[in-house]
């Protein structure tokens, strides 16, 4: 089933972060991934952006981090799939979209988009 | 070629808000879209919520409402797709995620996660 395919690589991409783990954290992605990261800047690009920015996140993460995955939805068709759910981290709850094409039967992340709502208006 | 119908969806989406026409901003969604605006709350669900979103947009956007969609791209597969981009809104970027399911041989957007970039840690 590929809808369970895809939840299972978003939720081991989860426990990775957990177990500050980065090549697990890194595992899942495509080479050009397209980055909407909660801090500025506003995009960034490819696989070692990616890896600098969770780098950087550990260094300020406790050993006891929680980076809890809830209220996951995945959409999958043959080659195309995607998936939003609210990760709390450490109490706050942030916001989760992936997109994900299957490469040689693997699925891999080629966008991904977090963020925390501004103030209402 | 459903990467261009894809496309044409969310850039009729994005003409329809800068025309403050609200039948076209909501013509292309599910019932059941979950939305991950940038203002409070973390997230909502379905077209009523939808609507009532971009009502109170339009009760404070001028007529010159500039709303450009810059940067797409598309993912399609056979029937779910996903897009990314940026919205200039009045000259500030917006990050957009839709994703898509195809519905009777029509693309129908039921996720979308708008935000802006917090400050950097």
């Amino acid at each position: 089933m590929s809808a369970e395919d895809v939840r299972a690589v978003i939720e081991e991409w989860a426990r990775a972060v957990r177990n500050h783990d980065l090549a697990g954290v890194l595992a899942h992605h495509t080479e050009d991934v397209r980055i909407f990261d909660v801090p500025a800047p506003t995009q960034a690009r490819g696989l070692a952006a990616y890896r600098t920015a969770w780098e950087l996140f550990f260094e300020y993460s406790s050993e006891d981090l929680t980076f809890d995955l809830t209220e996951l939805e995945v959409e999958a068709g043959d080659s195309v799939a995607f998936g939003h759910a609210l990760l709390m981290l450490m109490g706050a709850p942030i916001r989760l979209t992936v997109g994900l094409r299957k490469v040689e039967d693997a699925w891999l992340i080629s966008h991904e988009h977090h963020s925390v709502p501004g103030e209402a208006a």
